[in-house]
């Protein structure tokens, strides 16, 4: 059985195990203040290229709701398109803080400037607007959660109605590395960063145990944000296992190499799909596929292979198979030969 | 230099380091649906000995406030002592979920069940009481903040409190390991598990990366935890990780054993600290030792030591030594000579 | 200077007034469990005749989030039209106490009961659910936020989807008599009743000073209200005031009698509007009227009537009329002359 | 029956009922923003003579929560003394709202500068300060929840410490009427205005039917704050009788009147009391008297009087007697009389 399910089905990259075992012994301080974290920090900023402050968390979740919930006062509410992460997946974690998701169609999963700045403008200029939820920053996913990229054009565009309208944006980036690898990507974590006031790493998904790297371009938005990770249970203890991982991935750009792998996987299985007929519900840009395959062919598939069903449509079924740094080579040609023979 | 700072000072056991390695490169289902997150649930069941259900967590904040909000309605409080960690030491995380902490003075770090009582008759027979918070539920912790521990006798006593007024009782237990291995204990963790409502096994400070397992014993109590789980940023996505660990630390009495360590090294440092003629702030019943030291005393011992100053005593400090799983005797002898030589 | 622009522009009915009078120096306990309240309670029993409980607040606002945050647990939202009030108009209250407003598109203003159904059973088909907010409850508003209105096989529909899932129904009834008055209405205040596990009775806007009556059907639901009422701000001091007015509202019909004739100059407005060639933007079922004037006619209204915009259409707008219990023939005189004038 | 349980067991002071009357029909906007409203906010200001904004809201626990919430970051709390409304009779509202209130033991219900300034040195010089609240807001009561008044030395003293900690300071002046017209104070309307960020003005209490006029003297906390008014259900829609009832009490000082009888008849009962021998358990300063009574004298009392029991003493009970604008002489000679019966 072969697992398609997601990009964290597996443990951690070897890398960051040996040195887990290597360091086991030491003794640090706890909380985030030995220094590994330090260390990874330096890393980080110097890969960014921008000045900032980066704080470590241990999941994606956590990290959105810490984040944005340390941003807005209480009458804001942050924009996402209805799609996003925050507005579907999190259980309601934003609104558990206090605070609105307030949603944009979007398109093909990103949010477009012009109509953020619509919103942003009805707002601002309707008379009883203290009846109605203030947006007070702006949310995006890259990649998204469809797998789809922002253009830098796209968030050059976004980051001009968020300086038009002085709002801070903040860029989710569970799966960053593989954005950023994407063969159809033109944005460079320098990019990010300058657009972006806050964004964040994804580790969790890229071959760490787990661990978010939250990256503060705009510092006026960090003061006291240790107390605010406490306070929504985020500041681990052991966060030294926040620092060597990241140290790690930001060494010898490890973090790079590993997502080359997801996406030149997803690229093997893409054009295997084509080769032999398969369509596909949506453009491959990153490390998720999404085929369009019959029931029969489903429950076939599911003999020898884990993946989730995207959407049901009728008498088939659009499926969605992920790939990540440890889909190994094994795998994609037995899925292959089961694509061949299905066909 | 040697670290006397805290219990979370290290990696991990060796143990659960060599499992994390041979089980790395496996697949499995995330959130904690895999196998090994079974597999523990079952240890913990048989060693808890009493009808629950388990659910992993990463940190004892994120545990506490998780628990806490799942089973009050938003007009109820919790009782705590005014020592208790979520009163002074989680940031208001139980606050940021909307409920009070309700203080009572406790002796040596406990509640204790006439006190409780007390409080919850004066709300009751208040006819304005619908002013006020309303007692919802009774937060222990076992070994408290200061390192006591409660009698079989004293939990049963508050337990009896907490079915007069049908209100659930949960005990914190991030360093539960070391309370129930100490030579003046006398609770089990089947008492535990009947007298408790909720508790938690802390793994964090017993030899684990990172972990608490929460027992419901209390079953009613349990509905929808796994959505508020995830609401509160706490469902782990590679919840593997904490499957492996727990399952580990229950094979062969492994939490156990480790925490014996943490003890017996406790005793010894009690002990040198007795017979050099210093004296203690507070009797040593786990793994936490207050001795009184003068501050020349302390600075010296700085220069080779990591420690934290509990009480300032105007020419004298209280401090605080911490020994662990990991605490090596190389670390005790060096600390007796020094201890020798300040006398 | 005529004021159609809602249906609290003034004080209350005169007969309220009178009672505010004579009543004014009788001492009374405070916070509504005062003699007026428990006589009101039973006059609004009886009215809706079905077995209740009746609790008094305020304002709408206030009311929809105390029921709302009294009923659902941490995890759970509310399902709401799109349009519905609590998600459009109240500056995010039901996020401030934690929960996120589901929201489906209505039709009219109104909910349907199959996409409640569809929204429910594909959120308790997923396997993956506790990674989404659980509907918990239906708010659906009566007369909608459009002045539509409710027909009773739709709300029996909604009734059942709420059976078949167990979860409430909650109907805001900020203007519920003129609902009831309206010519195309076939609900009664006992199929209300019935139908709702909670909903409540607007004074406000039907001529009390303020005022809402919140009446439960399903007294499961009303334990410990008197508590969250205190704690959302809630509980009136002078809590007599809301038991003087809705006993007043409740005597001889005086509700239904002051809403009627908001219907019906609401009818004689829309009446004028037809006859003299202008467009209606939505049927007029209750106190509102929202002709389609030229951005011209809009101009030459506005040096004699106050209302409201409501849909910029190029060089037309959508505005707004309300009526009420206090709308004199003379306004509506005055508003027919312009309109002839200006047609 | 006479009843001395609060102050504000009657409707409301005559000269507003006829300010109401009066204006009854005449139509205005909602939600505060008429003319009544500013005609008020206008006296106001000038009564403080500070340089001010000022906002209306219906009730005393909804103007604490709206303002402190408004002000704290989320993991910020307030601190107050134990005694504090806040922290005893509003049923947790402050932590509904996701913040802890710090307690500081008071003297006579007050706080003490030096206390607070201990607490807030304790805090900033933790080095682990970020796993404690951060004091973010000091909260007065004047007079206290015990009736006993603040010197002007008293609250310039704690004024200094805000200062040295950049923290606002919140003083609740649900009865501040009493309080400025006592005897004993030595505070005028605007040492109140000069020394806090933001206070409130009672009407509740002091004659009006309901209505708490909220200054803030430091207009940087003042941004969105009718959004944050309308969030947590305080924003009245007719939102006039708030601005109609200060347009009256401060007309022709009708606010000071009022309480001048209060005070006048607080007097003449606790002399009453001296003279027959009746212990006080408080010296009153305001209007609250607390003399200390035998049980069987307290049944007796209650044949012809309404009060609340404060504290059980054995066979001995605190009793407290409250008087307002409308206690009558004919209430006080009936009291009288008993009391010498039963002496």
């Amino acid at each position: 059985m072969y697992s398609f399910e997601n990009d964290y089905s597996e443990g951690c990259l070897q890398e960051i195990l040996d040195v887990l075992s290597e360091t086991n012994l030491i003794q640090t301080t706890g909380y985030g203040l030995d220094e590994y974290c330090k260390e990874a920090e330096e890393l980080i900023k110097k890969a960014v290229g921008v000045d900032s402050e980066v704080f470590f968390m241990v999941g994606g979740t956590q990290a959105n709701m810490t984040v944005i919930s340390s941003i807005l006062r209480p009458h804001e509410g942050v924009i996402s398109a209805e799609t996003g992460h925050i507005n579907v997946h999190e259980t309601g974690s934003i609104e558990s803080t206090g605070h609105k998701v307030i949603t944009i169609k979007g398109v093909n999963g990103k949010l477009e400037a012009d109509s953020i700045r619509e919103l942003l403008e009805e707002h601002f200029n309707d008379p009883g607007r203290e009846h109605i939820v203030k947006p007070g920053m702006i949310y995006v996913s890259n990649p998204t959660e469809l797998g789809t990229l922002y253009k830098k054009s796209e968030l050059e565009a976004i980051r001009k109605v968020a300086d038009d309208f002085s709002i801070p944006l903040f860029l989710d980036g569970a799966r960053l590395g593989a954005a950023l690898v994407a063969p159809t990507n033109d944005l460079t974590l320098n990019d990010v960063g300058r657009l972006c006031d806050v964004f964040y790493i994804g580790g969790t998904k890229s071959g760490a145990l787990f661990g978010e790297a939250i990256v503060f371009t705009n510092k006026k938005l960090t003061e006291d944000f240790r107390y605010l990770m406490k306070q929504r249970g985020g500041l681990l203890a052991k966060g030294r296992l926040l620092g060597i991982q990241f140290k790690s991935l930001f060494t010898d750009d490890l973090y790079f190499k590993a997502q080359k792998n997801a996406i030149d996987k997803a690229g093997e299985i893409s054009k295997i799909l084509k080769d032999n007929g398969y369509d596909l519900y949506a453009q491959t840009e990153t490390n998720q596929i999404f085929p369009i395959v019959t029931n029969k062919q489903k429950e076939a598939l599911r003999e020898n292979f884990v993946f989730e069903d995207w959407v049901h449509l009728g008498d088939k079924t659009v499926i969605r198979f992920v790939t990540s740094w440890a889909t190994t080579n094994e795998a994609v040609e037995a899925l292959e030969k089961k694509l061949i023979e299905l066909a």
